[in-house]
């Protein structure tokens, strides 16, 4: 059997969670809290499940929740989507972005990646008949590199991916950067897909920093899929809900394929989760929530001898390990899960060609007593 | 924007339900129950996520769910299938199906589908870049046309779809057709998808009709991707949750898709199917309890100018309309939505080519209250 995805083996999330079971590590691998979510949002899940809402709903997902997606749009970034055509429930925000990858790349496309990128982006293109065309990001800072990402575009560029907060960098871009983005994107015809799925855990609101949302735009926004994920905000990675709010004509390509991908989602948590959305501040008090946590681990961290990387935003801290070993990303992050009992992901896995730059990924989404036994083990190092 | 589905509008069954909720009609059309589950299930779930079962699961699913579906298809077919490396959860017998798809279809292979079929098929196949090579089922009858089938397989066919029992003309494949098929398949390296979501669904034990999963018969299972739905055993097509059982070597393909399409899938559902699958007489209750559906429905039917269909299993029942109308398929379905009250399918949403036989599905899957208001409904006709 002849594969359609050479370079693909199993992804990194899945070979490290299960390393790290098998090694009793403290697992700072996969992004996921090790916390529960709230009980009230529990509770309104067994709610709708025994009012008996346990058929198809909607393929669009339940006019109830695309309308509080739709609010929570419109109150933070003041644009207007229009729940009936503009606003799709996905499973999860991965299946949100195949589906928007094949609704629109066509064979022979190209779409641009900027590396470091989550590893479903490329093979997804792949899937679609597209060619990936990696930009990488500055390296160091792992901010837009703007010429670079000006130079890629040509006429059979179809679309182009970013993703703030950028998961593995934990990185965040400016007003600055979007402007810029716009203005490169203006005489194009170039579709963005905006991968937002960190957009309320994003840090430092003192010094002004906040998540810049392609919603914000008007000509990002005009050829944008702005992708998120509820399981990211609500604590609840496992239930796999996302969404997808583009303009009606991008939607209904997007459901063309969607139909016939997932169909549609889940009802019970769909009608959870718009329940529990009528309560705006779980969200709105999430970057407090996890700025602690960064900082906790941060200060952990400043007593070892890796060196740390900003983390501007999202569930992750990267620190270059050069002072600690001399091994390649993939066997430290295997040597410190098996050896040391603590599990993380090497920035390597991010990049099509498995660039190595000896820096690695730890995901601090995790309860304080997690993060300090963690810390114990790494002030070995 | 260049549509990648041309031939693609909406899904008939989304059509449809909404006419048929607009209109306040019987909606006799999508296939799915009108009751609810077991209350059994729903405190199964409740109880998983009250454990705090609520981040990302394995991406192949719970292993006491993929533990509980091997478990099941050696009792009931006496083929065992590895848990690990043979069985995978998905959201659903679509995202199944269009996963396998992108799994092993390249560009220009081509794919036999048999029609009447799914109206996702074509579109998957299409969206993989492979040609879907459309044979048609016995004209009337609805049985594969082994000749038609062993003629379009040639040195490009990748794969055939199958689906016993089908949807929407409810026949069975018998013993003797597997047979046949697994004969024809010997001599190639063709891969079969096997679409038996309604494999709980089959009438007429007493004349000795039973499932003939392609799990019974070496030959096929060695290349089969078998799919299932847990929504239509469990009366929750909203949960949105399927299993692919396939040899290790086509689920080592299937899954690096799978990761990069939903990654993975309700991690509390899964917990909470694994549970309710240790008792096994849900499954093994549902040939009575539908077949007892059906002939209420047919009795009723049997009072109106259709000309009934057989239904051997499925949550359907064809009828021929060309006694009660001159309307076409299609606005027969609408017209009989809006006039009289009760929501149908035209079959021709199952072919690529529209084709009208004069032929309608209903769907028997409902409490006996919402049949008799249909069969009320109906006899005015
Ligand atoms: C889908 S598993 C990976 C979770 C995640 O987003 C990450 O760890 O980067
Ligand atoms: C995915 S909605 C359609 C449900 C179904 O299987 C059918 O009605 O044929």
């Amino acid at each position: 059997l002849q594969t359609k995805l050479p370079a693909v083996g199993t992804t990194i999330f899945t070979v490290m969670s299960t390393l790290a079971s098998e090694k009793d590590a403290v697992n700072l691998g996969q992004g996921f809290p090790d916390f529960d979510c709230d009980p009230k949002l529990v509770g309104a899940v067994t709610d709708a499940m025994t009012r008996g809402l346990n058929q198809y709903p909607p393929m669009t997902g339940v006019p109830v929740l695309r309308e509080a997606v739709a609010a929570k749009l419109q109150n933070l970034h003041g644009r207007s989507y229009d729940a009936g055509s503009e606003i799709t429930i996905t499973a999860g925000a991965t299946q949100a972005i195949i589906t928007a990858i094949l609704a629109v790349v066509h064979p022979g496309d190209e779409v641009i990646v900027l590396e470091p990128c989550y590893d479903s982006y490329i093979p997804n293109i792949e899937l679609a008949g597209g060619i990936a065309v990696r930009v990488p990001l500055v390296p160091g800072s792992f901010r837009p590199d703007f010429d670079k990402i000006a130079a890629a575009i040509n006429g059979k560029t179809r679309a182009i991916l970013i993703n703030s907060p950028h998961n593995p960098s934990a990185t965040v871009w400016s007003r600055e950067d979007m402007l810029r983005l716009q203005e490169i994107l203006a005489p194009t015809e170039v579709l963005l897909i905006s991968d937002e799925v960190y957009e309320h855990m994003v840090f430092d609101a003192a010094q002004g920093r906040v998540h810049e949302s392609a919603a914000r735009f008007p000509g990002l926004a005009a050829r944008a899929f702005i992708v998120s994920s509820f399981g990211k905000t609500y604590h609840v990675t496992g239930w796999k809900v996302g969404y997808v709010a583009a303009p009606a004509a991008l939607t209904a390509e997007f459901r063309k394929v969607h139909q016939f991908n997932v169909f549609t989602v889940n009802t019970p948590v769909q009608h959870g989760l718009a329940a529990y959305m009528a309560d705006a501040s779980p969200y709105l008090d999430l970057p407090v929530f996890y700025q602690r946590k960064r900082d906790l681990f941060r200060a952990g961290l400043a007593k070892t001898r890796f060196k740390l990387l900003p983390s501007e935003g999202s569930y992750f801290q990267c620190v270059d390990i050069s002072e600690v070993s001399d091994l390649g990303e993939a066997d430290f992050c295997k040597w410190l899960t098996t050896e040391i009992g603590v599990a993380a992901i090497p920035l390597s896995a991010f990049y099509g060609n498995g660039f190595d730059q000896r820096v690695v990924r730890f995901c601090f989404s995790k309860k304080d007593e997690t993060l300090n036994l963690a810390l114990e083990r790494l002030a070995k190092l």
